[in-house]
């Protein structure tokens, strides 16, 4: 039974009921053509969440979805909850046996998938003996993917269902499973609560003044955390989705023409693929971007070099960079516009993961758990009420990590003077040739000033001389042929002579990369250093 | 016994805790010459925290205050919640025996006060069994206020008692109790959580733009809840106090000169104050307030004419009203800066009292607790994680006013259809005559345009003719004469013939007003209506 001071909990769903009367015509979600207002949202996802109970879902029962990001994806988090659920967002870059690990360890109740997940999601339910039942949310492709008796319309449970009123979870109550994969060992389930995510989205709020004017893209997946945050805070802002299934640019420029956008997460990489389109396809220039205020980024930092690129092109947008992870739902700490600018008093941050936020107390620990001081490195404990409720089903492993009362990152830093956490393992992306350090940043800035190079990557070869070699891995645009002469040239006109690669491997092959989309430079330097008995970084 | 997910819940003193890791020697309090950092700030609440614990104060222990704002005041909020105890500023306008009744209730252990209340500090510890403890905080007058065996010495405790760890209590733990009036009988003790304060500090993080750049001018009174939440908010941003013991104009321009005043909340009848000071007082020009940046008014609506003089005053000033209650701690609504603008597509809503804040949901309830539509007037209720746990020590009371999971604020008002919320008890302040609707407002507007005009309040009167008779109650500026005549002239120059007073009362005594400052109409109307069977407002 719910106690009347449980009412007053924090709860995601509470931005919806007041959208829903305070501005029920304005816009809540869009995809193409078609618009939801804040009233037709709160009423689908109360029949949505009908459907849910009609299914046997109760307070507690997980709801898991496998599918790209789409409007129906929007609705499911709000569903879920409102039925009282859990929501279970699947990655959908895993191979089977992952997401059947995942599905397995969550336990849903019920699975909703989109048309071109189907054949997976089948293969799913027959193996999760938890699933009692598939939704399929219908799409262009649907028709191509043969018969469906085995799944439900998505659509017509919307109209056949009665709305029903709000479970209305809360404080504590878990909202959201988010798997993330460990070091070691297999995924594991996050368990953010309400109390959590609407820590995160008052911080969003304040730190990328958002109100109910924002227009969110959601082009970051959201089974991640980083993108699925922000439909948190987009609808504790009154702001309107846009959902886009996946990052490319012409359709990411429509977007934004289209909707106007004002705000919306990105990898750097994808920075980098839309400034060489921008390059490569002139009737791109056409698309209105004047709406975009603000374009923050994660995962990794912003080169310098694509930074002052995407600013030329981009000269109205602010930027921000957020480090975080999923057991902090997720944000740490952000390095907000005014350290982006290229000049002026606040550069200099960069390489920095900026401030942690007002909600979080960051400390540097020593490995015996005790704090460490101001400029000394040591492993980023973060305390604040955005970390996790703990690991699914694993308590010892929650106890491990939120051990002493603080979430242990696995991340070495530092804290600065200023208040600024640097990240070690982002500081050690840097080469010792010589005894002199190079950062590779600094030389993959001054490749990308080569105009036919795509994407690039430099790192540390083992070398007899040097103890380590600068080396780089280039790839070059379609069409265009790369050689080590030029790239060489292009360095030393640039940066001191013993920070230019002595090495280059020029490959048509991308470079490997995360889901998350940051560049896997451990996975390039793994066969350099094998057998070699010092690590690489 | 903490268990480990206790530590990741709000916690009020958490932003203590960031900013004196994060920013230790930045300015964290600010009293005349008088500087203390984060580092000192945090050093000396925890040694208070220490004296409170040896004075025996434990977990959910009460602590009071009685004492004009001052630096002492933001540090006894702190030390009372690292302590782990309940913070109880008591009203120092209160006469003893309300006073009496507030600690009586609360039950003390410590009661701090100033000098300036000493005397009436010794009546109550004399009085009140609870209170074990008075600490007296040092000022200029202590050493004309006598001997002080009787009392403990703030800094001296400082000095002697070792700083104590952070009790971290949060989440739904009371952090303070706010006494407020009730519309019958003795005041109330307010159970604010730390969830609560937290909630309504993190919305004004982002209503009001506050980061650790932001010096907050505390003049409100800090033992009501709309100053009291200030140093909340303010600490959470990171930012400086800077609290003055009264209003006066004098050292409110003085304070905003000096220490460079970012953001601060007053009163409307303040804001009055302050622009006859500017007017007859030449030399406060030359205080330079060029670093406000925001003025926020509680309490009554801002008159247009006061607005746009203020304006006019300070063009670089932007203007926000809030409404709200001590039961939701306090903010409910905001009217923003956008709105306060003289000209533009956002002007006509000065008499409202703005849009629910992100975290508020609000309804319009009939009797029944039925909502009501858009438009239709009923009982102002509101739900959200900013709501009080309750009323200290009153069940009953607290079922009452929380029924149904919806906070009860006994305002009747309604909801447009652009989401903004209008009380009519404001609505109200109007008199019906002749048929025709006059606003209050409009017509003080229109004497305040008379330069000799110090305040005035416009009221119904009885009339046998119109149901209702306009009359004005007006008080000149010091030293000069009014005559009815040209009252009525500036009058009849500015409004139609019907909205004009039809009767003077012209009056040196300041007009009667409630300890937030807003002008007691009933007060003045009360004599009038004396006798007759029809309510008045």
């Amino acid at each position: 039974m719910t106690e009347p001071q449980d009412l007053f909990r924090a709860q995601l769903t509470q931005p919806v009921r007041r959208s829903a009367r305070l501005q029920p015509q304005r816009p809540a979600l869009v995809d193409g053509d078609r618009t939801w207002t804040w009233a037709a949202f709160a009423d689908r996802i109360a029949r949505l969440a009908g459907a849910f109970h009609a299914l046997g879902v109760e307070s507690g029962d997980r709801v898991a979805m496998l599918a790209d990001n789409c409007a129906p994806y929007v609705e499911f988090f709000y569903a879920t909850l409102w039925a009282g659920g859990i929501a279970v967002p699947v990655n959908t870059r895993w191979a089977l046996p992952e997401q059947l690990h995942c599905l397995d360890d969550a336990g849903p109740l019920v699975l909703l998938c989109d048309a071109r997940h189907l054949s997976a999601a089948r293969d799913l339910l027959a193996r999760c003996p938890s699933i009692k039942a598939l939704i399929l949310i219908p799409g262009d492709s649907v028709a191509a993917a043969g018969p469906v008796a085995d799944a439900l319309d998505y659509e017509a449970l919307i109209e056949t269902q009665a709305p029903v009123a709000d479970a209305c979870r809360g404080g504590d109550d878990v909202a959201c499973l988010f798997y993330t994969g460990g070091t070691t060992g297999r995924a594991k389930g996050v368990m953010l609560t309400h109390d959590n995510l609407m820590a995160n989205s008052l911080v969003a709020l304040t730190n990328m003044d958002m109100d109910e004017d924002t227009v969110h893209l959601h082009v970051s997946p959201l089974f991640h955390v980083a993108g699925g945050a922000r439909v948190f805070s987009t609808t504790l802002a009154g702001g309107c989705h846009v959902p886009m299934a996946t990052f490319e640019p012409r359709g990411f420029l429509q977007n934004i023409h289209r909707h106007r956008v004002t705000l919306t997460i990105v990898v750097p990489t994808m920075l980098n693929l839309l400034l060489q389109a921008l390059d490569t396809e002139p009737d791109l220039a056409a698309f209105d971007l004047s709406s975009l205020q603000l374009l923050t980024y994660g995962a990794s930092p912003m080169p310098e070099a694509l930074l002052k690129r995407t600013m030329a092109r981009l000269p109205q947008v602010r930027f921000m960079q957020g480090y975080g992870m999923t057991e902090s739902a997720p944000v740490i700490s952000t390095l907000g516009a005014r350290y982006h600018r290229p000049d002026g008093p606040d550069t200099g941050y960069l390489r920095s993961a900026g401030k942690p936020v007002y909600t979080a107390e960051v400390v540097i620990m020593d490995g015996n758990d005790q704090p460490l001081p101001t400029g000394a490195v040591g492993e980023v404990c973060v305390r604040g009420p955005m970390v996790m409720k703990g690991y699914w089903g694993q308590p010892e492993l929650t106890a491990e990590t939120l051990r002493n009362g603080w979430l242990h990152t696995g991340d070495a830093g530092y804290l600065d003077e200023q208040g600024f956490l640097f990240l070690v393992d982002r500081v050690k992306d840097m080469i010792v040739t010589g005894g002199e350090n190079v950062y590779s940043a600094e030389v993959e800035a001054a490749l990308y000033q080569h105009p036919d190079v795509l994407e690039c990557a430099v790192i540390g070869l083992p070398d007899e001389r040097w103890g380590e070699a600068v080396a780089a891995v280039v790839v070059p645009k379609a069409g265009r042929i790369l050689a080590e002469a030029d790239l060489d040239q292009t360095c030393r006109t640039q940066i001191a002579g013993y920070k230019c690669p002595k090495r280059y491997v020029i490959q048509a092959a991308p470079l490997p990369k995360s889901g998350a989309g940051k560049i896997l430079k451990a996975e390039l330097k793994a066969p350099y250093w094998q057998g070699q008995d010092r690590q690489f970084n």
